[in-house]
């Protein structure tokens, strides 16, 4: 199970469960069909997900919350100034527009989460680490002169992930990154001085 | 179909597939579990809604839209003052805390919204119609002097409704509306004078 042949299959399992979850849905994805995509007997995808579908399903959310950080680097670890905030805001507006209506994080956290207290677990904990993130940027911005030192950084980070968050569920049902993109220039407009 | 007792029929209908789909999601609800809350046979279904599941969960979508707004009210047609933000900004916190994991307008985007070109018509039309009464609100308080003359009230109305849509997304996964009342205040702060 830990070996590194092991964790290859279990990877390229995951990477096929979140592959097929991203082009036709949480609900309309079955093991089977993860198994045929990856090319998977029945009995390796029991031997990796004894639990079944719902093992596997928080898997692919621990997968792509990672994404979800990887995405949004180098700029998310660097939030020091005003430069990096925009620059961090200019590539999360346009990573989610590519996106159009597949964002991996919206199917994690709305089809997944909302039925499952183990995967909720999952998307409570990528919500924290987030916001640890950006609450992080905030203080060095603030500590640089460059950020209002009078708002509360944890709320604002608070507030900034509740934006980005809903700017791409919008996003999922209009196609539009309108609302993401005021949402973020609305924070940063407040926060930056 | 237009007859009273055709109309009475048909939302009773549509009332037991939005509740069941309140309690069960969008996926495990069956056109059979609505007739039967309904007390519906399926000639009777079949009237209604001859294009089946789909235009079934449309007319629903329509319903909780519905909903969303009156649940807004009195509040959200009379954003005139600073007062009136802060009483709908309560007003908002307090029944998405209320309603916990089940918000009707989460299902409706989430669920709904990304699989299906004419969900995403209501749901985008939906999104319309709820920015341009914020945006109407902004307009007043500005013209009143209590809300920032310098912001571009159509951004500034997208953003509010990028914050409630993301606070009420996070919540649906940790339970918590802090950041849904966190991404208000951020809003209001930087709105009103």
């Amino acid at each position: 199970m830990t070996t590194k042949k092991g964790a290859a299959t279990r990877l390229r399992i995951v990477e096929a469960a979140a592959a097929e979850i991203r082009e036709r849905g949480t609900n309309a994805t079955t093991l089977d069909d993860v198994g045929r995509r990856s090319g998977t007997g029945k009995g390796q995808m029991f031997y990796y997900f004894p639990a079944g579908r719902e093992q596997l399903l928080l898997a692919v959310a621990e997968l792509e919350a990672e994404r979800v950080f990887d995405d949004q680097e180098p700029y998310l670890s660097e939030l020091t100034s005003r430069a990096a905030w925009e620059a961090w805001r200019d590539l999360i507006v346009e990573r989610y527009r590519d996106q159009g209506l597949h964002c991996p994080l919206g199917v994690l956290i709305a089809d997944v989460g909302r039925y499952s207290p183990a995967a909720r677990a999952v998307t409570a904990q990528l919500v924290r680490r987030w916001q640890e993130c950006v609450r992080t940027g905030i203080e060095v911005t603030q500590a640089a002169g460059e950020a209002d030192p009078g708002l509360d950084a944890d709320r604002t980070a608070a507030a900034v992930i509740a934006t980005v968050q809903g700017g791409v569920t919008v996003l999922l049902s209009t196609g539009s990154a309108e609302h993401l993109e005021a949402g973020l220039n609305l924070c940063l407009d407040r926060l930056l001085l």
